[in-house]
């Protein structure tokens, strides 16, 4: 059995934040490198560059042209993609361990001296607009770019697939710009977990970034919250969807696992008390669930539930009373089941080299360090029933944002701000 | 680094198959229960009772009620699920491989001596009706249920959701009527792997399975296809979605491998010809691709594409005009980075304990016999060009069936049958 692995650290000359976990009993490796490009910081007007930035970035470089990338990654035999969100863009490779430094050289090629090629600009665009389009055939999807347009009123809200006016208007001058703009080596980070070692690691972090220069800065706006409300948009769809969020205990907080602790209780498995209320007992629905969303310095909860007309109202009215209920605390044996599960994730979160690459990188954007499985594991294991229900009985009442879409508003009152019964 | 495993099996004296693959540098481990119950053989004007059983049979043991059930689950932290397909329902669990002997032994008790619990069968139903509702609201799932009834004349084309009027018909004796029917241990295959020994596991199955007498059995009927045809569902939607399904090399055919690398070509990575054809050079669609379905001694081809109204007869002929290139053959370079693509997905997929317990049970049940990655690895690096490339040209003109749903029907000749030009 391999003892749990720390993570190495170093800051390259040129600013780039490499972090690595070695996993020596793999044969795989992954790499997760972010810059800090998303939606929140796409230009005014001109929302869904990022999106189409990081489509344009991955069709060659300066070396090589589109189809030759791609056919040197496939010679790799490296999976390989890359997205952008509301904060970051990432682009993620997997391969065998042997080959990772090559498979990291291309990527590093193509962030750096992306081949910009004016032919593939239109199928780049074209590609994020039908990707934007197909959202209007997914009712679920739309509700969570709805829920994030009402719940916060910073540009947070924003769709990371953009907007159709702001991707018709993109042009390759803009996007070129908006690179130049906002890429620096100084906000980007380089996770690297698998079968390697750290002097391999270092060596082709080094020889790939070591001397990138590059000053663009994107500077997020501070998140902030649009007053609570319950929107409702009319649509002739067969389900109601439903949506909430509300604020929740920052990822640097010392009350961080309180809430994931809580969290679990509430909808971590299938013994959830969400799970048991809403689809087990009352056969509401086919899913239901709520899930922490983590920003920078913020982080939200948003619950989720689809279905019938004639359920809709009652279904809401089971997740409110089940968040309500969290204020009344937890009993020993849910502590118990919420630590034995979390910390059985860890573990096998532990085994897979992309997972722990993602992790390390995003622990390194929102909280400036990446946490070890063992650290998390001790934190969570520490935690008294006590604390935990300090933390939960001083939760103020949860007053979420809820949006529905589908072919009924819900009726009575919709308490977005209540206190428990 | 781990030498590559070779599994072990055995057929208990119940007639229930066992097969084990040992991965000692993991502390996790999966297991995955196969029973052939599904909707191919669910009881006619019944449809959908497949799914309604396994959900009713995760709902409590005779000697534990639901809510203990889920509890005693989430107590071992195990991650654990089931549900119905066309052939087959699976149960799986992953969890620390220490406590995998204990929640086997819970999986097992729902499964020889699930409670039945009347209480608990308007929820497993009703769950079923929502998930089966949802599909309407999503329009690329709902293409997937008429490609399946449109291309197969046999019960396999019937919809692992069922139909609305077969769920309303369920009753609690109809569905334990059904699985007093249907389920055996004789049919029945558990694969695991992970960190635990043979001992370990053939002492787990023994006792939890050893002694298992219950004497149903389904007989699928035998695989029948429809003359080919074009069928357009006219509908309000934003995008038209289209797919399209042939017959292909069966699991156990000689040119398996064959058929491997030619789709890996065709469809396999970014680099791919679909990928490289369809969305890079074109920008039709966001996703596009194509992928094998295997049944027992059958297997077909699924493509798919979704996309704006004006690109959808281009995409469609861009798309046929792939499969029928395919017919040339590929080159040397195509079959190299195929080849890496594969052995390196093999390679990842032999360090998850979850994947590689699923594909011991599907093996089993789909060729009679589970192919170590070892066996897999050999058998795609043996072929030659020549030996694809024979393979390729001697594949008939693909005469698909098309599926398109949306707000127009494709124009001009839908071909569904043609030669190469």
């Amino acid at each position: 059995m391999p003892e749990p692995s720390v993570s190495q650290r170093k800051e390259l000359d040129s600013g780039l934040t490499v972090i690595f976990e070695p996993m020596p009993w793999l044969k795989t490796a992954s790499a997760s490198l972010l810059l800090p490009v998303g939606s929140v910081t796409d230009p005014e007007g001109l929302d869904g560059s990022s999106a189409v930035l990081a489509e344009w970035m991955q069709r060659g470089t300066r070396k090589m042209n589109s189809r030759a990338f791609s056919d040197s990654l496939d010679a790799l035999g490296a999976r390989h993609g890359g997205s952008a969100g509301r904060e970051y863009t990432t682009f993620g490779i997997s391969c065998l361990a042997s080959v990772l430094p090559e498979a990291l050289k291309l990527i590093a090629e193509s962030i750096r001296d992306p081949r910009f090629d004016q032919g593939e600009f239109p199928g780049a665009q074209a590609v994020v607009v039908q990707e934007r389009a197909s959202l209007a055939d997914h009712p679920d999807q739309r509700l969570f770019e709805k829920l994030g347009t009402t719940f916060f009123s910073s540009s947070h809200g924003r769709s990371p697939y953009g907007t159709e006016e702001g991707l018709k208007a993109l042009t390759p001058t803009i996007i070129k710009n908006d690179y130049w703009r906002r890429v620096s080596p100084k906000w980007a980070i380089l996770g690297i977990a698998g079968g390697l070692s750290w002097e391999t690691v270092i060596k082709a972090a080094e020889s790939n970034f070591g001397n990138w220069k590059q000053k663009g800065s994107a500077n997020p706006p501070s998140v902030s919250v649009a007053p609570r409300t319950y929107v409702h948009s009319q649509e002739d769809i067969n389900q109601v969807q439903i949506g909430l969020a509300f604020e929740t205990t920052a990822p640097n907080s010392p009350f961080w696992y309180h809430h994931v602790i809580g969290l679990q209780v509430l909808s971590g498995s299938t013994g959830s008390r969400l799970h048991t209320e809403v689809r087990e007992k009352r056969g509401l629905v086919y899913s239901v669930g709520a899930s922490t969303r983590a920003l920078k310095d913020f982080s939200y909860v948003v619950g989720y539930a689809g279905t019938k007309p004639d359920r809709a109202s009652e279904t809401l009215r089971v997740v409110q009373d089940e968040l309500s209920k969290m204020r009344k605390g937890i009993n020993k044996e849910e502590l118990e089941r919420a630590k034995t599960g979390l910390l059985s994730s860890l573990v096998l979160q532990g085994e897979s080299s992309g997972a722990r690459a993602t992790a390390l990188t995003q622990d390194a954007y929102l909280r400036g360090r990446s946490r070890s499985l063992d650290e998390i594991h001790k934190k969570i294991t520490v935690l008294s029933l006590d604390e935990v229900n300090q933390y939960l009985f001083a939760l103020p009442a949860p007053s979420p944002t809820v949006v529905t879409l589908g072919p009924v508003r819900l009726q009575g009152k919709i308490e977005t701000d209540r206190t428990l019964p």
